[in-house]
């Protein structure tokens, strides 16, 4: 190791010390034991910390993210808007420099500390690269070909997200992917030992890894440059076991008392003196190491972006259109006129499930939409997700029909793995609009990552069919109960339920158009009929009066295979001479997204309001009075008896509205959406 | 193979496809292909279906809970309460045999059907059993010796929280566990090649199992007895890889048209003609199949009951409070007294985190109730979930402290397969009671389990701290915002959030004397001041009046650290001549138990109500008007900063409590309590 890569190693280590020092928070023992290689990683990355954008960047992804002030310090190194008060700063409120990386800070690709998220990511990203690469480079030109680097440690691998993801990244064979595991025995419990025995190597392996083992990851560098250049010529997924000591350097280094709390001012005292910098001084980058990685990768990387910028020029002229999609592409626009391929429909059509109509949906936009990139966890043929346009993402070689150019991915079971490639694959830029199927109430298995799609705003798109007891016969097991109104209180998440076909033309217009929303759009398995009153302009306002009524009594206000249920329930009271307004509310984001005055005249003051859902009545207070769902399991049955049992039926729904009536009778009525006061942030 | 023998596995094999034939619903691949499997299994499995809770049994788990038609026709031939009428009657609304095994059908022992959650139950009971046998076998009674087996598929082996377990079981030497692998090579999406070309065996390996590999899955039984021989001698967990082809014997074997799809009438015909039997009849059972199990295993199986009951006698003489202690946990009853072991307090104690109060509860209770058996998702020193007297539970030889004894597991960061875990170890019996431990925010990567927990009625507790934006630094990646929601609206959860200590006695009260209802118990990891209006008594209710005032014109209600808040709100608004009740309710589901004479005196009638909550607003709306929360995601910061920001002050409170008061003047207030209808069923 030279002198002044000895040095820039520690000024890592340093910057990271004194970060979580300042704030008297954070991890710094992850960021001693790591430095080594994250300089090695860093330094040979290609980037251009002026533009964090250029597809064609290597990505770095720090999975275990409670390691950020790592990152911070590498972010600061080398050359991104990252300034030393920002470290000073670092975890305090309002500051460029939270807790934990998140994806707004420039220079970071996604947002991790949820562990086993990034690694997971990582495998997105890849996956996006090579569809990306296989679309658009030619044998003349390189336009793709970047790598995804990964740190993780014990946590990430212990995660099932993260095993989901990398047997999927094996299958695959994703060679642009380089993982690093922090091999430290160290996790918050103590040892390693006390719960996490397993053969890693041979793990991945089994996965269809290339494994490789550098056995002092905290000083042999050239151990750790050597591994790099051989898992560039793999054609697999690299995993680099790298064994280090946790908070190298400390006075507690390989104990876990090093993994969460900041040093002790004498601990920091006896590293600074040992690495050679002055202990009475805080924050110190010595100029020598600025330059160095200025001169070793900041300037090349700028450089390569300009060739790069030239290369697509000379591709420009050679390959105009496929030139002209890329740069719309990295616009962050959908191709112009796509609305118009969504289908509408008008009551004589036929009566289809909303999951038919998302894949007719979905066969008129395939072709036309190439950022488009689907798959299912193993439910194609149920959630109905694979346009007959769609080739499947697949190795050249692989047991199975596809290629990299493919925009259908095999998933497999793995719902959790799915939603945190999905993020990936957004994450990658190019506009990618990534989408997954599953049962609706097995999106629940992928909290985690949906989770982290709507903090991060990577706007992918759930579709999660089979969304209620109407399935039937699979019953409580797969029934949803309690899953829309997870979603529905998850900050920044469309969580649609489209009624009949116009409605599922708005869903995926209003996801599809999203550039920081993720959207989970709930599909029936069931016939659902076209509805007379409702239009794509109508829904995708997210809430629309279905069907009006002279001088209603009573709003009935539903969603999916409820609107027409309560649009018979109406019909109901009017033969008992009871007017009733039907409301459709497919999406509540998007609803509450409208003008006060819009969302009043479909919810005004002065009429009694009844929720009609066949899920949990929790959250539909929001929106009305009262509320008819099923605060309960639901039942294994031939659908049409389940609704019976739950007494969701014409007559049901009457005569809630009617008890509505007779109880709000003389009071006056405040529309739930006048509220005493408002959210202020 | 015997002729016997394969009469009864046709018998078997057509039992299933006509129950799925009957209901025109199901799935008739997977019978077909482990008929000989679960023939041999079953066959040498020690229980009686006269008692299916002999505790001794032992336990088969039908992973892939779909071929389900196959575990009904198991039960009916094996002599359980399970009729032809009731196979008859598949999947039909109100039948002993909905379409995924459900718990409450007598001898099935967990509810399966999502996928990955049967086999990491079977891990739980394996560890269930392991400890139970080191706590009261004696060199000369051998008490509990029983095998858990499973069946499971591709699927299963995908999906991370199975993943998660097997590592753990691998690594605990369950040598208890013998797990037989369904390679098929078909899943929905057709031939698992599309994404599943890892090398399973080297996996298990990899995890510390012992891999068997049979070729000839359909046909070999042999085979199959000389694997469960030798696995039964493993010292290690055992996955027994059986190839075999699904649908076996039907027109469309191996291909995935027969997994989820009733078989065509001329299929079955053919099918029944191949076997032997008449293809104009359906369920038929010949006398000589029912004989057969009776006098194999049936019989046996009693006899070995008695033998077990007369071996506890004698074992009762010589083990007197041993076996006292058995007996009473095999009655489901806690050691009796033991709620005088919960601490209570008074205003003057000190200010903890509940956390804190938590661990200190632990410590009071754990030696007391043996059943008690915890854990955390490598969280320990945070979640404080080690009792100072627990023992970690490890295999003898493992490379960490503790024994099979022991009643501490080290769950790795492993949150999904901990909750699938202490399903299992409920599932065992013997009133254990499972808690775990992790940040709330990753209680949501367990929520496919945890759903399986409150359908299945199994009583574990999550321990479940940093509950808010009040974990500070961290920031949004770890602050929980939807999660009370999610949980709030699953049915059969208690989700507590105590706000002292008598509150966090309260909520251990109520979710460990809980005989079929799992709990979240969510937990500070701020400290907060001991409340003068706090008991025991009150908080077991759900909900009560902490702070009373004359002629009140705003209720506050509130949970865990924002009930010290709110008292300070209604301080301040005494200060300004307002008058202010302040209600805590820890537990919603616990407190919509009440009677509504109760529920309406602590939120009546008259006065309006805002409710006070750091977390999604979002459900509230059932027990107050207004709301006060945060529809947003956190920010990393110092708590106290982060409070400031989202206006949780004093004077915050006091603002919304004015403004509502002003929003209310004049209307008839109505308690949300009171509804124009209530829920049926």
């Amino acid at each position: 190791m030279s002198d002044i890569e000895e040095r820039a190693i520690s000024t890592i280590k340093l910057l990271s010390v004194d970060q979580v020092a300042k704030a008297n928070s954070g991890h710094p023992g992850a960021p001693l034991g790591l430095a080594t290689v994250a300089h090695a990683i860093w330094k040979q990355m290609r980037f251009n910390p002026k533009n964090p954008d250029w597809i064609n960047r290597d990505r770095f992804v720090l999975s275990n993210g409670h390691a950020v002030a790592l990152l911070y310090s590498l972010l600061h190194l080398f050359g991104y808007p990252l300034t030393i008060d920002d470290l000073k700063n670092f975890r305090q409120l309002g500051s460029k420099t939270p807790g934990h990386p998140e994806a707004e800070t420039p220079g970071i690709e996604v947002t991790t500390g949820p562990l086993g998220q990034g690694i997971s990511n990582a495998v997105g990203l890849a996956i996006a690269q090579k569809q990306f690469a296989a679309r658009y480079n030619k044998p003349d030109f390189t336009l793709s070909d970047n790598y995804t680097y990964v740190i993780l440690g014990d946590g990430c691998l212990q995660e099932g997200v993260a095993s989901e993801a990398c047997s999927l990244a094996g299958h695959l064979q994703l060679n642009n992917l380089i993982a690093f595991y922090d091999d430290n025995h160290i996790t918050i419990d103590g040892n390693t030992n006390v719960s996490f025995t397993e053969d890693v190597n041979k793990r991945f392996e089994a996965y269809g890894w290339e494994v490789q083992w550098i056995k002092d990851g905290n000083n042999d560098l050239n151990a750790i440059n050597k591994a790099l250049e051989q898992a560039k010529k793999s054609n697999k997924p690299t995993l680099i076991r790298l064994t280090t000591i946790i908070g190298y350097g400390s006075l507690q280094q390989g104990s876990h008392s090093v993994h969460g709390s900041p040093l002790k001012a004498d601990d920091i005292k006896q590293l600074k003196e040992k690495l050679g910098f002055n202990p009475e001084e805080n924050f110190v980058v010595p100029q020598e190491v600025y330059d160095y990685y200025n001169k070793e990768t900041i300037q090349p990387g700028q450089k390569l972006e300009e060739e790069w910028n030239a290369l697509f020029k000379s591709y420009s002229e050679k390959y105009p259109e496929q030139a002209k999609e890329i740069t719309r592409r990295l616009s962050g626009e959908l191709p112009s006129g796509w609305e118009e391929k969504l289908p509408s429909y008008t009551k004589d059509d036929k009566a289809l499930a909303t999951r038919k109509l998302s894949e007719m949906l979905l066969d008129s936009i395939f072709d036309y939409i190439p950022e488009l990139i689907g798959g299912s966890a193993d439910l194609t043929g149920s959630n109905l997700t694979r346009s007959k346009e769609a080739t499947d993402f697949q190795p050249d070689d692989a047991p199975a029909e596809g290629n990299y150019a493919g925009r259908y991915i095999r998933y497999g079971v793995r719902e959790h793995g799915m939603g945190a490639i999905m993020n990936g694959i957004s994450a990658f830029g190019a506009n990618y609009k990534a989408y997954g199927g599953t049962f609706l109430n097995f999106v629940s298995y992928a909290a985690g990552a949906v989770r982290l799609s709507a903090l991060s705003g990577h706007p992918v798109v759930w579709v999660a069919t089979h969304d209620s007891i109407g399935l039937g016969e699979d019953g409580p097991t797969h029934q949803p109960i309690e899953t829309l109104a997870h979603f529905r209180a998850t900050p920044n998440l469309k969580v649609w339920r489209p009624a009949d076909g116009n409605e599922v033309s708005a869903a995926y217009k209003v996801a599809l158009g999203s550039k920081h929303t993720p959207s989970i759009i709930a599909l029936s398995r069931q016939n659902l009929p076209q509805l007379e009153g409702s239009s794509v302009a109508k829904a995708e306002k997210g809430g629309y009066v279905v069907k009006e009524a002279a001088d209603a009594q009573v709003i009935l206000v539903a969603t999916g295979s409820e609107v027409s249920l309560a649009i018979e329930g109406a019909e109901a009271l009017a033969a008992k001479g009871v007017s009733a307004r039907v409301v459709s509310l497919p999406d509540q984001h998007t609803f509450d997204q409208q003008s006060k005055e819009y969302r009043l005249s479909v919810l005004p003051d002065g009429i009694p309001i009844v929720s009609i859902e066949v899920l949990t009545t929790t959250g539909w207070a929001k929106y009305s009075h009262e509320q008819f769902g099923i605060d309960r399991f639901g039942a294994s049955g031939k659908a049409s008896d389940v609704y019976k049992f739950f007494e969701f039926t014409a007559d049901g729904v009457a005569d809630r509205a009617l008890k509505t009536i007779e109880f709000y009778k003389g009071s006056k009525i405040v529309s739930p959406l006048n509220k005493a006061f408002y959210s202020v942030v």
